[in-house]
């Protein structure tokens, strides 16, 4: 019998398209959505293209049945406390919120706010499974990556590895469903349309997120990370400019990235910077790596879907591993 | 000296847009911006591009100084109480709501409610300066017509005039500015991105405004209208597709057109159908008229830009009139 | 042993998608993959997207070796030759062109040009599986519908039947997908963008073909059919106005669309006008039907992916009909 | 009398609104358009929304009559000769392609080709008027800048000035009327449409104009600059991470770039990151800095419209120094 899965915030973007993507799952038993407004009404009809016939319930854990697992799509801070209660009651969790990214609760505080479930830190496992597939197959509470940590990881991780970092700027670019499904000056259509700008600047909350995964891979360094918003809707790019320790070759950079991404399913080594669309409605990440033989410095683009390998297909990823299925089963 | 002018409702996007028609126009003198939100902050924080460096005040008209003339960009409804409160201090108005455009106040309340001063509507003059141009310049209530029925209108006048009409299928399509500045599921960026559909089928409120302006030409139809929400910022394309009473050929058409539009300076009658950037941030319509020989059907299509001559510049233009100013002034 | 396939003509968006298609289908084995410029290139550098790994060749039917079937992705009038060699070699053919829809030989001649092939017309079938289910199944030449009869005829089929349309006007809106891969002026994305406007007044090619299909359900009418270009990718809508013979009501036009396509895998009737996106690279046309109270008129509203169901996913449909698999393998 | 101008190249973005600009000029007269194709068309057919009644002419200087100055808006490498001719005839000229920027031929010879005028090199005078105004006043032959220098050159202009610059990343984005009007796979509206990619990576031939400009400032710099294709038409953002030769405060930066930019007409220093519709069809480049107090680092965007501040109104706004005339006269 397949496990049988809830998703908890399925009215979301994440959350519905994390939703589409089990109901429609050979391995998995979508049992149950929960949101917060718009009990009752029914997936497909907020999001017809999804087509998930299932309605939306308010959150009731004695109702829910026996969950085998759960994603979890919750703003920061009110994520924390339900999956502490699921743990309780032995479900196996996938976050797609910040609450159990940081491993040290210090920087969530600094960074968000008073963390409601600390003690579960010591458990959650960062769910890149690029990186840590294995810790996360034998997880209960995998900590889904931001987006952009998701596409900045994967671009850096192959120097970082390499200890050649010495300073890197990330300048990411995001579609508007990076912003959420609230109506608000910032996503309407008027603001957004032929227009590009920065915002969280110079504080972005995925910082100390990609700060601190690089620096589990060896890579101690303080990014400047400045993401913009693009009048499209699914894609995200993140331009990596990285000062090198020492001079490298392409023949070193291609040997780096050839050699940590030549097995990943999916993680694409390209010649020429990617676009979005190559990666739209996908699990995969694409990156290429380019040396500017006029300052020495190592430019290298990613890009994701961030609704995808950034949220809802990762979060899937991660499930797979966890229950131990082939890790691109319904998502590919 | 130039009259004083003030906008009411300059917070929305047809609102500010005229605020900022006035504030460069050589002729008047914009003294007073009003908003029922964000009073206090200055137009050029809210709208950048438009440069207005005026802060919202709330609606105070003692306050406001004597004023020469008003825009009201209120919404319909509200905009009538308001209009009555500045008529009696004479103040001349162009209202850009729906409150005075309906003759009959029976088909406005069929259509949208009770009318809070149905005693003002025997002095409002529609303001359609092609139909209404020596008029408008004696009125002191002038009703700027709605977007659709601009375009509609202007489209089918001329057969109109001619007697020639006998069933008319407009089917019309706008882009988001039209919906308004309210943030909504409607006007987020990712529901109207790589999208287009119908709505208010079958009974939008500009209907009964373009039958009331076809009837007064002299062609008593029921029109089937039909508008679609667009992936674009501003612009508005109507097809209208006219089975004729009798047979018209080609030059019949170009003659009615030629002759109806010869010497109007802000319609232009063109071979090919047009696209709305050809109009994009003007006050023209653009016409162009066809005949289909194998059905006889005439379709004739007119473009324009819903927040200029759809609102905004066509009250400005209408204020040109009523203050003897060239009628271009300021909107060329 | 699946049956081997080839698409020819894999360069353009139709045949790119095809070829993507097949190559994931359960139950062909895509074998070849040519077109006429681009020779040698991977399909996968041109649409990194569609990920298939096969390179471009030239046509030589000597060389793809025994194939069970073929998609031909050719302009009008270059299909029907190739089309012909290949029937003579006993290779079942599903044509994405124009060259084998319409059934009388003047007619094409009339709309298109001289016919290359028209011995082969009376074997041609119409490939609208929701029409010609059964006679696909045991054709060996398969006609692919144009995009825009595709959703009209599904728009207009249950009244058509019914025998209750007296006229029609069709206003259709289509991404630019639907204009081709070379490019031109009139696919500069400047062009496009912000843009909309009609094209192929008063005489597109696909009028035909809607009142072909419509004849052959009972209604004989000529149609007004006029296309709209979008600032968009792939989607279509068309917006039906029909004069009905006599009244109808609402439940009639339910019961009506209800019967007909109660069991249409990708057919969906619904209630509010849809979206394109609601069928965004999918299979599925979306209809809803509305009555106007005033005018009697009946609106019916259908949206197609132009791409998919308007073109290749639809090929795919009627391949699984042709060998007898399951309708929707490979493309749901 | 008003100088006589021509527009050497009229068929293209740039030179087209530079027509469009200079025919509604107060005080220039538009006396002639060539273009090397469309021969015979008028500017209007092309552009309609330009509204410029002139038809395209071949390139016949004995026909043209006096000319008191010119633009010149052809491809690199073509324009030099004809820049040449027409300063042999006492032409003035504005040049809009690259062949006049870069001071120095070998660095020209380098990024471009063969220079066919270089013994004009020494009088020609870089077109930025925020940077050289008296000298532009003066100059015969001005070479106006590119749109990314332009952008990158304000941005950074008041930190090199003060010499603290030590290291800059210049992630730059722009939409697609910068890439040409020349249709190609490249602009082909679904190619762009919902996608983001970098181009020119690693050695975009404007870097070499902006080092040049950066150095006449007094920052000897090797930049790294990339550039991006944005999904919409008109407008340009330059994000510049810069990494200080010394710790500087938010008052320091507040200070320089107030200093700086007090008394420009068209650079607005603003405090939050500004989008490029702030600036659409505007002369205005609108300007914000932050300060990243974790790394220490700099951060400026600057934004302008790549087809008005970035090529055409910038070329007005030289013409009109070069002239005496106000500096804004037709492009405010």
């Amino acid at each position: 019998m397949p496990p049988r899965v809830a998703v908890f915030g399925a009215a979301g973007f994440t959350g519905a398209l994390t939703a589409r993507l089990l109901y429609t799952h050979p391995s998995f038993e979508l049992t149950a959505l929960t949101a917060r407004t718009e009990v009752g009404r029914r997936l497909d009809d907020i999001y017809p293209y999804h087509r998930v016939p299932i309605a939306l319930e308010e959150l009731d854990l004695d109702r829910h049945g026996d969950l085998g697992a759960a994603v979890v799509a919750y703003p920061h801070g009110a994520s924390a406390p339900l999956v502490a209660q699921l743990r309780e009651r032995g479900v196996r969790v996938v976050d797609l919120s910040a609450d159990f990214r940081l491993r040290d609760p210090a920087v969530y505080e600094l960074w968000y706010r008073d963390h409601a479930a600390p003690e579960l830190l010591a458990e959650a496992v960062y769910g890149l499974p690029e990186r840590y597939r294995e810790t996360i197959a034998a997880a209960d509470l995998v900590a889904n990556p931001g987006c952009y940590p998701t596409a900045a990881v994967l671009a850096l991780a192959p120097l970082a590895r390499a200890g050649v970092i010495k300073d890197v700027v990330i300048d990411a670019k995001s579609g508007v469903s990076g912003a959420g499904r609230a109506p608000s000056d910032k996503t309407h259509f008027v603001t957004v349309d032929e227009n590009i700008s920065a915002y969280g600047v110079p504080r972005h909350r995925h910082t100390p997120e990609i700060e601190q995964e690089l620096e589990a891979l060896g890579a101690s360094v303080r990014v400047t990370f400045t993401p913009h918003l693009l009048p499209l809707d699914q894609g995200e790019l993140v331009s990596c400019y990285v000062t090198p320790e020492a001079e490298l070759g392409e023949d070193d950079l291609d040997r780096l990235y050839g050699e940590a991404y030549a097995d990943e399913p999916f993680v694409e080594v390209v010649a020429s910077p990617p676009g979005v669309r190559d990666v739209r409605e996908t699990n995969f990440c694409r990156v290429s790596v380019h040396r500017d033989p006029r300052t020495g410095r190592v430019i290298v683009f990613a890009t994701i879907d961030n609704l995808w390998k950034g949220a809802a297909s990762q979060a899937v990823q991660n499930l797979n591993l966890m229950f131990g299925l082939p890790e691109g089963e319904g998502i590919t």
